[in-house]
């Protein structure tokens, strides 16, 4: 017998700025798995008739396979992340853990996205992704930084605005740094920047500042830092991107 | 007396991937503004002691003036989109059109995030846009085609897994095939592709495919395009990208 497993996108905070369905996925499974502050960020939906199954920092094919585990083992099973799951989340190693799997053990599989920490930033920020962007992330964990450097530099000179995830933190303490001096090669000094931290959650703080002048000691692991492309400009409090691309 | 603005984007279909906050402001609003199609989108949310707008497709500097207007005149206002009302809707000609107000005149502003068209079609998908990625217009309306193709290269050989927005229309008949052939001078003709249209919606399709096989004519107005990098594999019927960079 085989179960149901959603991989569900909780977004980016409270429950505020998360769909129904994710809500329903939450509150229909039998079993929960995520990292233990995103079983945090949806306790309002669960209840002591569910198996919760907590996660460490870092554990992540661990908590796909007990996902996928469980419910090729026939539970309604919800894996959650923090924002879109397709996004830097569980998505991709829970479908590759259940294409593993002989067919004939493989549970059902929906993927349910939610608002990513780039809108959701954004959003609190103004319209600086307003026409077209990219998300990367800085962290070395997954990639050489000489390959996150390529992109960086393809990306500078290209003019999207940019949603850069996991600029920071107390492993990786320069990279947002270097990033800022490639996008200066690229792009003026005062190219409005964006930080966002704890969007949606206690805490969030929004902090707007130049490619020269920002501090990039206040970022950390939850703050997401959006730059500012050619059509981005300061309109009172907000960073706007144009629609309008010029020749 | 000035009132709220809520620039409120409302996901990609029907109730399930709405947040609640986009639904509050939706309810709680006196005017309601938005393009026909989505103002029928949250109509399950509105009621006769509400001030429809509705707006034709194109008039959006009028519909942005419209729900400025009003919310300066004191009501509380929702101006709706379908997604992320900060990517590729409303959300920068409206605060541009708040800006453009004398201070005293400026009304409070909310911009409500909501599950963009790129995550909803990735998540039909599978993950495919698990690691770093580039959302992109195709629509030569509000830009010269050249700048829309060169960005188009830049980001090919940047190798980012893309999502296409505006693939291709009656008016715009080449440029979805147009795109392929540039990708192809950069990526296999076996990358993955995934096309999505009507996400959420009556009618939902979700074709895969390959750079090679791609039938473009299967695009229109409401499709998403998502076109794998070199991490995008096909496992059974989804696409996944791997969150590993290799040098």
């Amino acid at each position: 017998m085989t179960g149901r497993l959603s991989i569900v996108g909780l977004g980016p905070g409270g429950p505020a700025h998360r769909t129904r369905a994710a809500e329903e996925a939450v509150r229909n499974a039998e079993v929960v798995v995520g990292y233990h502050s995103y079983l945090a960020q949806c306790n309002d939906l669960t209840g002591e008739h569910q198996t919760l199954v907590p996660g460490g920092m870092g554990a992540e094919q661990q908590r796909a396979d007990d996902a996928v585990a469980a419910a090729a083992d026939g539970f309604r099973v919800a894996l959650v992340s923090s924002g879109d799951a397709g996004v830097y989340g569980m998505a991709s190693l829970a479908l590759a853990a259940v294409a593993a799997l002989p067919s004939g053990e493989r549970p059902a599989v929906q993927v349910v996205p939610g608002v990513t920490a780039a809108t959701a930033a954004a959003a609190l920020l103004g319209a600086p992704l307003a026409r077209d962007f990219a998300c990367l992330t800085l962290s070395d964990l997954l990639a050489p930084w000489e390959a996150v450097e390529a992109r960086l530099r393809a990306l500078a000179a290209t003019d999207l605005a940019l949603a850069l995830y996991n600029p920071r933190s107390s492993g990786r303490p320069w990279q947002l740094g270097r990033a800022c001096e490639l996008l200066r090669e690229h792009r003026c000094g005062d190219t409005p920047v964006g930080l966002v931290t704890d969007a949606g959650r206690d805490g969030e703080r929004v902090t707007v500042s130049t490619l020269d002048d920002v501090d990039v000691g206040e970022a950390g692991m939850r703050t997401v830092v959006v730059i500012g492309c050619c059509a981005t400009t300061r309109l009172q409090d907000w960073l706007v991107t144009a629609r309008e691309v010029t020749p």
